[in-house]
């Protein structure tokens, strides 16, 4: 190999911040802060290169062990200390630290270089015993975890000896209780004499529980946790927190080997965490916690209370207050590192007698309603432009600021944990019906709907409520799909809880909660609470109103929504859509007043039958649409033919069979008869969409009446009107042919009678591969193509989104998906077809108007897909419209700048 | 128009055979026949352009009328006649012909030319009124059906008054009924004064009944009576016939307008209709029928019964005996036409006044066993070689020859009518339950399963029966699927008959059978019989196996058969059969002795619990795959692993899972919510094919296990195996590599424990459109591909086959698709994928081996698709193996001819 492996950093610097694929985020961020001048304990970052080499070879890379001895002695010389030296001995960290922060979840060793020489030496030279073999003590615990693989809790016996005997030299009662010994003698009341017999105690065991010695030689103890390090990149933990954030198992970490410096060596020593902003609201204030006479790891594991870095109103325990200069240096050095990097920073300092070190930086996690603030601030404060400010924002997190959330600080503990469906955070009581929820919502309670699953009859219990939670379905369930698209909370497939109709009662987690008592669901993280929970409210002004504008600016795509009443179109141009880009009008025939003419029509023997009962919902239809035409003023609105099988018009229970019988005046017989007829083995696959318009043309003729005279209506308003009818399912041009000519010949009879005329688009939906493959032909008739990745990926994938639950998780474990193709558009193979279509669509049609509408439209990733391949616009449920702004803002900058 | 409108035939002949897609079938074999000296009535076809013109124009088109009177003015100079003359008056016949022979489908007008004068110049000429006024009536009658359209049965009264007074003249009893009337007197016996005064008559009721005079002009009849042809294009017969055909309807069709001959001149005339060969069996011998006295459309309409041709072995009333002259210019003519045409022919003739004509000769409609002979015979008498034989069989009616059939004389009248599934003609009694069906079986019935539909909990008993009718499903139900893989004769889908199990009934037709009585069902026609039926057997030998013999030569892609048994197998290599292409292991699983282990493994609650039952079934699966090596000897078969959703192999109904719970020692509620929790909404979508094996590896593992151990044994018994392992639904290559590393690691301890090893192929089903795009991907673990075409065509298409009975009849009704997808591959759809994953596949692989196995692996069309894009194979049911070899060839015969 003649790669370089080692990068060092101290006065001279190799690496810095834009290497960070090499030297990992850590490694690269403690270069550059080397680099820009900030006071950073020197020492070298093995690359990631290593890690995969370590990988491949089996073992230690060829040559690597030589570049580690160099660069000691070059470390020797530039702290003046010698590796396992008895004058000034040098000790070092040794950290992972991969391309993408990786938190916790990777090992890390100091106090390296200490032995029973060094540890004597190091107490002489600092004069301070107890700090040495204090370290001694720490180096040996995790140098036994993380490189000896020792099970965990072999040490407790000699801590607990060592508390006991301080507790019994004291004069203080031993408690019994482990725990409660820890709190009565924590570690720092340990003298020097208990840590020695600590330390010795320790290497004793090691050796014999083990059966190795703990290393003495320096480099030999170097080595292996270099080796830990690469190990711990496919520990368990770090291979599930790569599942979760979908980052390449082939990345590799890198290893820092740094001088150490020491918080815990006296009161005139410390270390701390601090913020450049306050990470959960985005407030530009210097934010943050330090330990006196501390290592960073006490910080992190919060096992002492912070103090405050900054002042606070009154005087206190601040490190401003106590290390006054410290403190302003370290002011000074976090403005100028988060203007360095041109974002807020998380940043670890060390201060060991009196001076101070910084030991890492980094870009701050942060709740989403700061990373708008921040994302904001930062452009006003001229450090970052407009579009840098849209990429900072991870649009998925605007969700967090459009409803009202469980409070991130709330201590309740959750009784169950679902599929985070439709997102905010509500408290209501508990309906097990749409009725029940309907006579509560009456009486002015809030409900919270809870059932096994959803259906259509469910819809005036859904709309009731505040809240939907179901034990059974996925993101893309019926419950889900709707409960988004009315602006829901909503948590679906919460198998924890089982539901008891029968009893009226949830149980979860030893808790039973039942009918009228209050629960409160999250549906931003899934879980569920009993009783009320504090919740933080929405923050829809100020910074966010900033980014929208800014979104609006830098899109290509146009944004439409989901809608299917005016309540709903409202609520969606409120949120900035510029269009409907799907009303399904089969959401209208479920209405109480409106379903017996439906029930007629699809009981109907003969099609004089059918006419009449269709008859009845012609003005239902009508008065629907002029409601959607005057909301939307003028801009698109796309209409959507009946779509779902007929069967799901009619009631399964025999109850409820009896009564349509009773009401509809036939035998229960003939009704049970019909419902066997409409059946269906695979109704995804069966007679809906289009299907139905062909076998009973007169059903699209009255919506198509409907939506045009409802649009000539509004017109003679004053309102303009643009229409778009969407044939669902179509397989071919002919069935576009057939529904087009009814479409001519309906229009002419509206615009006669209206005395005046409307444009309208008529169009197609493409939701099955067929269709996709003969775009061409469709476009001869389709004004538009609508994809309908819903259906499309069903299809393509052929995957039933109610029944896909069984065998999706091993799918999602075994990597053999990327993500829920229902959540995420599965770009290889769906998104394949969709280019195609595309592309074959406008070679006939030039200016054919494409778009997708279905529950990919609202998510970021699909949506940068929808600008790779040119679609005109996405269509989202309305809650979700701002997201899809800043997203398709972002698509359309990555796309051009290739960020 | 410049274009040419109208050709002419006679001593001059303007067209000739080749030109039948502008004369129409009828009119370029005419000039054929003219040219090639045959004697033909002179006349002049007017063009298949004019008749597309005419639905242009919505009427005569322009120059047609000055161009037919001048192609008449030449015919009045052939023949020496004028049309309208009162000398020798033209008569002409108007007959359609379209490109495609269309039987009986469009009218045809006669004795066009006469009027009141022409009439009596022609009495005289012929001193034969009666003859005169016969043919009178007889233009009269056709023009005011055909031409002036009117409704049928207007003239029924004159008629029925002349022969009264016939009657009543000759003394006999004047019978009541109309029928009777007609038998008693039939039109031979009226006179020249009834004919007289039938004619005024029919002049009267044609004025007063349609309000328009018959035209007396001859010009202005012809005018119409070629309009009337055009008309008839679009009539509903005709519509009909081609939408059954596959027939274009833009082609039209041509006018052929033909001087009259007379048959129906008296005892010196003569009609006839003949065959150069026997149309049901292919017999080398002089067939036909012939009427003295008579007008050819006695012979066809059957008024009369027709005489024989040719001499028979006893004295009669033959041509050949009765006409000997005329029977030998006959006999040479249609030696000619025969080896003109190379081609067995159907052959119109009149004789007038000993003088014969031909009026049409057209290549002859023959039985399917006629078809096979034939074409064998004029390849021995050196007429076609034997391309051009192959080319000359419909593959699909080789069916004829492999079942017995329903003998195509029997009288017996059908009860019902469904698709026809599997072919045969069998008789047997009737059994309404797998289990009677068995039972009656065992006592040495024969038994035809009746059910409204079947489930794989039918096997045993479609097993046991020699035929299965249902009443529900289509043509790739699983009763029709597992029928045609069994060779049972099925009828499905015959909605015409009502089961009532209760009753143990099935009736139709207002006839009612009973369980155990007799039923005949015709697998080709889809015809249901009350009884027995007369059949006649199937003819294996002989021409038949010549012919296939020729198919194999010839054909390039291999045939494979779908068998899951040994003894399907045999019979698929008995058919000829180089390998199976899909056998489904699954039906092995609903075996009586392995069902409960099988069930025994669904309901394991941990993976031991399921290896263990999988332990059970691993000697049964290798017992099965043994032998199905044994019987292919070293040709490919290729296994694919467990395909359809768990729930199909446990029980659904209340009674059965009481049963089964006892047996399996669990509760009936434990076995409900087992059932219940693998329900699946759409199970086609569902858990089923690879995703079963990356839920529970293990039975992929059982499955690889008991195929290697199979093939290691079979090959220490000296006998070659070449196993072929196949991934059923994959979706992605991720699928296919974790199945692979299964396959290697089970073939590595199996090969170790035999001591030997075996060569064997992986590869993968091609069921998903995602499959298809991502095919490149996907043979890079595949050493083959297999396109299972009905999942295929359900997923491309979303059409559930199950369910797609309510609307496809309108799909095809309405044209949106040429034909049932089921039946024969969508070409444009799913077949772009096809060829797209193929091309894919080899270019990542280029020996990857691709073929299918759906259903559409027996139909000759797919065939013929399969051939274009270069697929290895086809495989199909063991039956339709010999079907595929014919159709294999011919689509190897035409991609090399283009013929």
């Amino acid at each position: 190999m003649t790669t370089k492996m080692i990068y060092r950093f101290g006065k001279v610097c190799e690496g810095d911040a834009d290497m960070k694929a090499l030297l990992g985020g850590k490694g690269a961020n403690l270069a550059e802060m080397a680099k820009i001048g900030i006071p950073v304990p020197p020492g070298f970052t093995i690359t990631t290169e290593m890690c995969i080499e370590y990988y491949k070879a089996g073992g230690f890379p060829a040559g690597l062990e030589d570049a580690v001895k160099e660069s000691v002695k070059w470390l020797e010389n530039e702290t003046g200390k010698q590796f396992g030296g008895s004058q000034n001995p040098l000790l070092v960290s040794v950290r992972s630290g991969a391309r993408a922060s990786m938190p916790g979840m990777m090992d890390t060793i100091l106090n390296l270089g200490l032995n029973d020489t060094t540890v004597e030496v190091l107490a002489k030279r600092t004069e301070n015993p107890r700090f040495a073999y204090d370290a001694y003590r720490r180096l040996l615990t995790m140098y036994a975890n993380v490189v000896m693989e020792a099970h965990h809790g072999i040490f407790d016996g000699p801590m607990d000896e060592a508390r006991k005997s301080v507790a019994k030299a004291k004069g203080l009662d031993v408690p019994a209780d482990i725990e409660a010994l820890g709190r009565a003698v924590p570690d720092t009341m340990l003298g020097v004499e208990e840590l020695k017999g600590v330390c010795a105690a320790f290497k004793r065991i090691i050796a014999e529980k083990i059966g190795r010695e703990f290393p003495t030689d320096p480099y030999e103890q170097l080595k292996g946790a270099i080796l830990a390090v690469f190990r711990s990149w496919n520990n368990d933990r770090a291979i599930l927190y790569r599942k979760m954030n979908g980052i390449p198992d082939d990345w590799g970490t890198a290893v820092n080997v740094q001088s150490m410096v020491f918080g815990n060596m006296g009161e005139t020593s410390a270390t701390g965490v601090c913020f450049t902003r306050e990470p959960s609201t985005g407030e530009k204030i210097f934010f943050g916690e330090w330990l006196p006479n501390a290592q960073g790891e006490d910080v992190v594991a919060g096992i002492r209370t912070g103090r405050p870095i900054a002042k606070g109103r009154e005087a206190g325990n601040s490190l401003e207050e106590t290390m006054p200069e410290a403190y302003q240096q370290l002011f000074g050095i976090q403005e100028k590192l988060e203007k360095h990097y041109k974002d807020m920073q998380d940043i670890e300092f060390t201060i060991e007698d009196k001076k101070l070190f910084l030991l890492q930086t980094r870009n701050g996690k942060r709740a989403g309603r700061a990373e708008v603030k921040i994302a904001v601030d930062l452009v006003g404060e001229g450090l970052i432009d407009k579009e840098t400010a849209l990429l900072r924002v991870t649009p998925e997190r605007l969700n967090e600021l459009l409803f009202p959330a469980v409070d991130p600080k709330t201590t309740a503990k959750a009784i169950a944990k679902g599929i985070a469906a439709s997102p905010g955070g509500v408290t209501g009581v508990v309906a097990f019906s749409a009725e029940d929820a309907v006579v509560r919502a009456e009486k002015g309670e809030k409900v919270i709907l809870v059932r096994i699953e959803t259906s259509p009859e469910d819809l005036h219990g859904m709309k009731a409520a505040v809240g939907i939670l179901t034990s059974r379905g996925g993101a893309t369930s019926h419950a889900a799909v709707v409960a988004r698209g009315m602006g829901r909370t909503c948590v679906v497939g919460c198998a924890g809880i089982s539901i008891n109709y029968a009893a009226g009662t949830i149980s979860a987690s030893g808790t039973t909660i039942k009918a009228g008592e209050l629960i409160t669901i999250d549906g931003s993280s899934g879980k569920v609470y009993g009783g009320d929970v504090p919740k933080i409210p929405a923050t829809l002004g100020g910074e966010f109103q900033t980014l929208l504008a800014w979104a609006d600016a830098a899109r290509r795509m146009k944004i439409r929504t989901n809608a299917d009443t005016p309540h709903d179109a409202m609520k969606a141009v409120e949120f900035g859509a510029q269009g409907i880009g799907l009303c399904r009008t089969e959401h209208m025939f479920f209405e109480e007043e409106r379903i017996p003419a439906v029930r007629e029509m699809i009981l109907a023997s003969d099609k004089p039958a059918r006419e009449k009962a269709l008859a009845k919902l012609l003005p239902f239809q009508t008065a629907d649409f002029t409601g959607l035409f005057r909301v939307m003023k003028g801009l698109p609105v796309n209409i959507r033919l009946l779509d779902p099988p007929l069967h799901e018009f009619l009631p399964q229970e025999k109850k409820q069979i009896e009564d349509l019988a009773k009401t509809m005046g036939v035998t229960v017989a003939a009704l049970e008869a019909k419902i066997a007829e409409l059946h269906e083995f695979n109704p995804m696959l069966g007679n809906r969409g289009v299907r139905l318009a062909i076998c009973y043309p007169e059903i699209a003729a009255m919506q198509v009446r409907a939506i045009l005279t409802a649009a000539c209506s509004v017109k003679k308003e004053g309102i303009e009107v643009l229409p778009e009818i969407m044939i669902p399912l179509a397989l071919s041009k002919a069935e576009l042919t057939i529904m087009h000519e009814i479409v001519h010949k309906v229009s002419a009879e509206v615009f006669a009678q209206a005395g005046i005329t409307v444009q309208f688009k008529f169009g197609t939906m493409i939701e099955l591969p067929r269709a996709a493959l003969l775009a061409n032909e469709l476009a001869e008739e389709a004004e538009f193509f609508s994809f309908g990745t819903n259906d499309l990926t069903q299809t393509t994938m052929g995957l039933s989104r109610d029944d896909s639950g069984s065998f999706l998780p091993a799918y999602k474990d075994q990597k053999i998906l990327p993500h829920d193709p229902f959540v995420s558009l599965d770009t290889a193979g769906v998104g394949q077809l969709i280019q195609m279509a595309a592309e074959k669509g406008r070679r006939v049609r030039p200016d054919i108007s494409i778009g997708i509408c279905g529950e990919h439209g609202g998510d970021p990733a699909s949506i940068a897909f929808c600008e790779s391949v040119g679609l005109g616009y996405v269509s989202c449920s309305p809650f979700r419209v701002p997201i899809a702004r800043v997203a398709a803002a972002q698509a359309t900058i990555r796309a051009r700048t290739k960020k």
